[in-house]
């Protein structure tokens, strides 16, 4: 059954998914459309609601890049048995993308006042309000979110570039746990090969 | 073991919490903060993200309104065994939510111009955009998202009565399956009853 994942070349809402991937030795089509010719007309049409990722099993397809991050993860026992235990990283993935919907907000933001404003926002409180809470969770949980590897580190992981590339910072430098788990999964098996193999990406 | 779920005094992202544990029969206490007189520092503090619905178990507690959702919903049988099926109903929540984020951001606007611009978007082209789209859904497959009631269902519902409270709309109304969803989960034994012993919300 051939799998495919669709997205930009770039890391974004998606890199998580490659990188269980790789890490899982899964074989996948890795196919990526241009940003700057987006959106393709043929192919935003083709997707649910106008979005990428979308990712293929044969003719079934799933949207939606934290229910693909999930399902992957799912597949290759990444997750948790316990419901209660997959609905706290279920939580820490949705806080994830809370934080990465206001980088976002700031980086499309046209209005130059505004976007001062979110600036001064996201450097001087969002940052560390987040992610001294990450912080914390790691510490207090063997340096992974609930104890051991799972899909929640790679989707925060994934995040945390993707927010790095479109601030030009590295944000996890001031928070140790967050920065070790950064490199953890970064030199797993499969995702270090991969990560090796790729040209960098550019804004 | 007590049960507790705190949330605003309005239906927005939990009603659909209560929804599902009326309808499986299950005792908790609905603690409710009056929205004018939020933030309440103390229980704001105490708040893992600092963000309300809060869902406890004991001394256990679980933040994110999905995850509340989704972990209710997989408690009360409300969820397929089948991780893909799973995956698919993930996909339309958060299609849901990505609706219900731009309902938001309209309805907090503060700026005039850029508020009548988010107004035009949401009637004049997200509404059918989505909507369409949920209509297609429900009407491939028996009036459920997946065929089958589950949590999907009820947040759908409860998200759509937010939204209707918000614009003071229906916007189910151009929507026969939709609108057939709403009727049948108002009516779903529990729901029903509690929705009749509340009082009604308002702004």
């Amino acid at each position: 059954m051939a799998r495919k994942l669709h997205y930009f070349d770039t890391n974004g809402i998606a890199e998580s998914v490659r990188y269980m991937l790789h890490y899982a030795k899964q074989k996948f089509e890795d196919v990526r459309y241009d940003y700057q010719s987006w959106p393709v007309e043929q192919v935003k049409k083709s997707l649910p609601f106008g979005q990428l990722p979308l990712y293929e099993e044969g003719s079934k397809s799933l949207y939606q890049s934290v229910a693909i991050a999930r399902y992957i993860g799912a597949v290759h026992n990444l997750i948790p048995a316990d419901i209660w235990e997959q609905a706290q990283l279920d939580a820490i993935v949705l806080s994830v993308y809370d934080f990465w919907s206001k980088v976002i907000a700031y980086v499309t933001e046209q209005d130059i006042v505004k976007k001062q404003e979110l600036k001064k926002e996201i450097f001087g409180e969002l940052i560390d309000f987040y992610f001294s809470r990450f912080e914390n969770q790691l510490k207090n949980n063997k340096g992974f979110f609930g104890g051991k590897l799972s899909w929640a580190d790679f989707v925060f992981v994934g995040i945390i570039e993707a927010v790095n590339l479109r601030l030009g910072e590295q944000i996890e430098s001031k928070y140790p746990h967050v920065a070790a788990l950064v490199e953890k999964i970064r030199n797993l098996p499969g995702v270090k090969e991969y990560i090796v193999s790729k040209k960098p990406y550019v804004l």
